[in-house]
C-alpha cells in the first residue's frame, strides 16, 4: 500500500487528506495546531510529530497551506521538510503560492535530490470534500505520474502543465476569466433589475442557454438573497486579477475587460466588501445604483 | 389540429417552421422570395400568396424576419399582416427588433383588435434546427399560453416576461453577459498563450471546473483553429452591447466591464472583423499582441 | 451701424448680447419671458414682440437657447423665425443642439432663401460675460465672414469648420477630452490623498508643470472645498461623452479611456450628483473610497 | 561660495550641473564614463576621481542617475558615496527610483550620520537645460532648506512634501494624470479625424479654451507630423501608470480611467511603440482604426 504524507489540516487539506484515507492509502498527517489532526486520526491516519519526521517516513508528501509564508515555514523552518529531504523523495505543494516562493521551495527540494511538483487547485471547500477539485500541476513529471492515483481521489481532473510555475499560471488564467465572468454576471443582473426584469427569471434564462455554467447556477440564487457567505474572498479574487494583469504587463498583452473587472472589484473592496465572497460584487454594483 | 402561419423562411424561420410541421401542426408559410418555401412544402406545409392571405386563414401567425425593416414591411406593407388582422387573431413576432419597431407593430395589431406577442430567441442556427431555442416573450399573456405548445417544439424553454419590450430587454441582458464572457474568455486564452500554456489544455481546464459552459465548449476549439465561420456576427454583438449600455445610461447604471467589452469589440470592427463570428475577438486580441 | 437680432436672454445669451450692445452694435432682443429683456433694454437694446418681428427687422439674427426643443420652437413655432425668413437674411444658432435638430433648422432656413450658421460655443457663464468664448461654427461661409466682427466681441476665438454639423462635432471632441481630463484630475487627487499628499500642493505641482491648464487652476481649489456650484452640469458632461462614444461607434473607433470616463460619470449620476457641476466626480470617487 | 557635488552627467544631470556652475556655485562632478565630464570642466567644474572622493570634499552632493540600479551602485559600490558619508553631510538623490531603493539609500546615509533628500523631478531635457524643472522632494527638511538656492537654479519650483517616499509618490500622481490626459488627447484627435475635422484646427481650438496646456501645445504639432522623437519613453509612462494603479490597489482606490489608459499604453507597447515617445499612443490608436 502506498504511504503518503499530508501537511496542513485546514479546511481544504483535511478534506483532501480524508479522501486519501478513505481511498485506502496509508496517510501520515501533520498540522501546526495538532488538535486539527484528530479527525484524520479518527479516520485512520497517523500523526507525525514534525514535518521533518513526516517526510522521513513517507516517500511522497503533499502540502496544503494557507499562504506563501506558511508554505515557506513548513519547508525551511526548524524540523522542516527540507531537513528530511533526500534523493528521490517527492514533495507536492498544493497551496496557492506566488511564483517566487514556489521557485524557492522547488530549488531547495531539488538541491537535496528531491523531486518537486506544484499543484494548486481550482475549487474550494465543497469540491475538496467531494473529491472534485481540478488540479493544475507543474514540475517533476515522474512525480506527477506517481501521484496520479492520489490526485484521482482528490480531484475529478488533474493536469500536468510543464515546469514549475505553469500550474500557478494556469490558475491565474482561470481565475482571471472567473473574475470577469462574475463581473459580467453582476452587471447583467443589475441592468435587468433596472429594467424591471425579475432577477430569478434572468437566472433561469441564463441557465437554459449557451452561457449556463455551475458558477452562475450555484451562486446566483444566493446572490439574489444577498447571501455572500465567503467561499472565495473578494479581496483574493481582486489580488488574482491584479497578478494576472501584471503578467499581461510583462508580456505587453492588453487586457481591457479584465482591467475593468479589477477596478470593479477594487471598488467593492473600497465599499468594505473585501472579506465577503467575491460574488458580493453584486452588492457593490447595486450600491452604485443608489 | 391547430393551424399556424409562419412568415419568414430564412435560416432561422425555416428551421423553426419545420419543427412545427414535424410536430404535426398544420402550417402555412410565406416568404418574400417564394422559392425558399419549397423545402417546407416538401415537408407538408402549405404556401400562402401574401402575408394578408396567410393571416386571413390562420388564427395565430409567427414571424421570424431578418431585421426591423423587414418586420415592419411584412406588417405594414401592401397585402401585409395588418390588412387581415381582426379581433382575436394572434401575431407572434420572433424577430430581433428594436423597441420602437416592436411598439409600433404592437399598436397596429391591437388597433385592429388583434393580440400581439414579441418573442425574440436566444440561440442561433443549430438550436433552431434542434428545437432548443430559448424564447423570451412579452405582450399578450393569453396568446402566450395558446402558443406554448408551439414554443415547446421550437425551443427547450420559453419565458413570459411581461409587457411588450421585456422580451427584447431580457435578450439584451443575456447578450451583454455573453459579450463580456466572450471577451473574458479571449483575454484568458491570449494571456495563457503568452505564458506558454497550451490553449487546448486551457479549454480542458475550463471545461472541468465551475466556469464550464456550452459557449466555451462549442466555440473554443473552433476559435483555436481560427475558424470564425459566422454564427452571430461580431458587429451585431457590438451593437447589442451598445444598446445595453444605452439602457444602463437611461437608468444611471454604470457598467464598467461591459463598456470595456464594447470598446474591445469596436476595436475588432476597426480591424475589419465585423462580419466574422463574434468569437473573432480572439484574432483582434492576438493582433494587439504583435 | 450693423443691426443684430438676438434671441434667448438666459445666462449665456444675455451676457453675449450685452457684449454686442457695449461694442456699439444696434441690438434687438427677444425672450420667451419678456422680463429677462429688461437689463438689455437698460443697456440700450430694443425689444421685439416676437421672433418673427425681430427677424423681420434684422439682417442677421443670433440665437442662444437652452436646448434643442427651445431652439426648434423659436424657429418653427407660431410667430417664429421661419415666418420672417427671406432671401439673404442670416440666422446664427449658437445653442448646443443635436445634429438632427440643427439639420432640420438649417433646411428650413435655406428653403426660405436664408443663410444658416451653427455656432456652438466652448465656455460658460464667465467667458460669456468676459467675451472670451471659443466659437465653433459650421454652415454658410459668407455669413460666417459677415458676423466675425460680432463673434470678436463675444469670443476670443472663432473657427469656421465647414458644413453644418462640424461645429457640433468639434464641440463633442473638445468636451470628450474635457470629461476624460476631469476624470484623470479627480483620480490623481484622490490617489494623492490616499497617499497622504496635501491636495493643495498637488494643485500647485500640477500648475507648475506641463499639464497646467485653466480648468485645473480654476476648478481645483473649489473642488477641494467641495464647492460644486454648477457651471456645466455633470449629467450634460456625461451626455456629451455618450454622444462622442456613439460617434466613435459609427466610425468603428475604439475609445477605451473616454468609455471608462463615461462610466465614471454615470456612476456619479447614480450617486445623485447629476445636477452638480461635472467636477463633482471628485465626490463620487471619494465616496468609493469609503 | 557654496560647493556642491554632482554625480551623473547624463542628459539630465549634465544640464542641471551646468546651471549650477553658471549660477556661480563651485561644482565638483563625477560620471562613470569620465569623458562625459569634459563639457562641465570646460564650464568651470572640477572632476572628482570617485564618488567617495567627491563626497569627501563636498558638504552636499546631488545625484541624477539613469535607474535604481545605477543609483544603488553609486551609493553602495566600491569607492561609493557611503564610504565617505559622515555626520552632517547631505545627499540629494534626484533620480527617479522606486520606493524600496530610495528607502535603502536613505537608511544607509542616515546610519552614517548623513542627511538624505529624495528629489525626483517633473520635466525632461528642455526644462533641465532651461532650469525650469519642477522638483518634488521628501526627506530631511534642513537639507531641503539648505539646497533651495541650488534648486532655484535647476527648477522653477521646488516642493518639500514630507518624508522620504512622498516625492516619489507625488511624481507618480502627476505622471498618472499625464498619461490619462495624453490618452484623452489622442482619443479626441482620432475621433476628430474620423469626423473629418482638421486636426491642426482641433489643436487650435483646444489651445484657445480652458483645457489649454503646455503638453498639448508642445507635443500636438509633432504628433500630427508623426514625429515621436523620444522625450519620455512610452514604456516608462506605462510603467508609471502600473505603479500608480498598484498604489491604488494598496489603498483600495478604484481608478477606472487610469486603468483604461494603462491598457491603452500596453496596447501601444504590443504594437512595438514602447521605445517611442509616449505621445506615440496616437499612432497606436490610428492603427486600430485601420
Amino acid at each position: 500500500m502506498t504511504r503518503f504524507g499530508f501537511i496542513g489540516m485546514g479546511i481544504m487539506g483535511s478534506a483532501m487528506a480524508a479522501n486519501l484515507v478513505r481511498a485506502g492509502f496509508e496517510v501520515v498527517v501533520w498540522n501546526r495546531s495538532p488538535q486539527k489532526c484528530a479527525p484524520l486520526q479518527d479516520l485512520g491516519a497517523r500523526i507525525a510529530r514534525t514535518p521533518r519526521a513526516l517526510v522521513a517516513e513517507c516517500p511522497v508528501t503533499f502540502a496544503m497551506l494557507a499562504d506563501p509564508q506558511a508554505a515557506a515555514d513548513v519547508c525551511f523552518g526548524q524540523e522542516g521538510v527540507c531537513d528530511a529531504m533526500v534523493q528521490g523523495k517527492g514533495y507536492v505543494d498544493m497551496s496557492t503560492i506566488d511564483a517566487a516562493t514556489s521557485q524557492r521551495i522547488a530549488a531547495a527540494i531539488r538541491e537535496k535530490g528531491g523531486r518537486f511538483l506544484e499543484a494548486p487547485v481550482s475549487g474550494s471547500k465543497k469540491p475538496a470534500e467531494d473529491g472534485t477539485l481540478v488540479i493544475l500541476s507543474g514540475g517533476d513529471r515522474t512525480l506527477y505520474e506517481e501521484v496520479e492515483p492520489a490526485f484521482a481521489k482528490m480531484g475529478k481532473r488533474s493536469f500536468y502543465l510543464g515546469d514549475v510555475g505553469q500550474g500557478a499560471r494556469m490558475k491565474l488564467v482561470v481565475n482571471m476569466i472567473m473574475g470577469a465572468m462574475m463581473a459580467a454576471f453582476c452587471e447583467g443582473l443589475v441592468l435587468g433589475e433596472r429594467g424591471d426584469l425579475d432577477p430569478e427569471t434572468i437566472l433561469e434564462v441564463l441557465d437554459a442557454g449557451a452561457l449556463a455554467n455551475p458558477m452562475f447556477r450555484l451562486k446566483g440564487p444566493r446572490m439574489l438573497a444577498e447571501d455572500f457567505a465567503v467561499n472565495f474572498p473578494l479581496k483574493h479574487m481582486q489580488k488574482d486579477l491584479r497578478l494576472a494583469l501584471l503578467h499581461g504587463d510583462e508580456t505587453a498583452q492588453p487586457l481591457h475587460v479584465s482591467a475593468a473587472a479589477n477596478e470593479a472589484f477594487k471598488q467593492a473592496r473600497a465599499q468594505g466588501l473585501g472579506d465577503e465572497d467575491f460574488s458580493a460584487l453584486l452588492a457593490a454594483l447595486r450600491t452604485n445604483s443608489g
